[in-house]
């Protein structure tokens, strides 16, 4: 299946399943463009993704923002103009979880639609 | 005349009015609680706003860029979870303006309706 037609597991039952640094590696070749990173003492995945102005900056986050909504898991999202940087880990683990991979596939989706 | 009362200049005549520390730090006594800081080789001021969930934070993230379409100057958004980081200054000058005053008071604005 799909990492994108996948849905997020709830943050409780996800707490037994932190990935290992190579289970994450494995799982980024599936997404395109993601960042995978150490950082504050946990791993992450992040991506920009870059617009004509401010306005579609903000209608792609209100997109994420319902994806985000709908499966129970939240990126950062960081608007810098044109520009979103979107930041995936998972706060109960401190580190990444396959519905982090979920998500950005996901959001990866909304720019091919 | 109130800081929210007043309207951002556009930017190319905000060109010849960057902010002095000082001058910086004088009209920062006429909104609360933004820090003023020097980031990246320029000042700025920011604040942290922090909401019930991630929708709400989400809502204050568009009614700011709302604001921010309206006014033609916009500030960094970074949403994490229920909180939003709202980051000022003028990219132009690489500096601060009295635009991103009058965006942090009219920021603030939201806040008390």
């Amino acid at each position: 299946m799909n990492l994108a037609d996948k849905k997020c597991v709830p943050c409780e039952d996800a707490s037994t399943s932190k990935l290992s640094l190579e289970e994450a590696e494995e799982l980024n070749k599936q997404i395109e463009g993601w960042g995978l990173e150490e950082k504050n003492g946990h791993l992450q995945i992040s991506k920009e993704f870059r617009f004509a102005d401010f306005k579609e900056a903000l209608d792609f986050v209100n997109k994420v923002g319902a994806i985000a909504q709908e499966q129970g898991h939240h990126p950062n999202l960081y608007i810098i103009y044109n520009k979103v940087k979107v930041v995936l880990y998972t706060h109960v683990i401190a580190g990444l979880h396959e519905n982090d991979f979920i998500l950005a596939a996901k959001t990866d989706g909304l720019i091919k639609q």
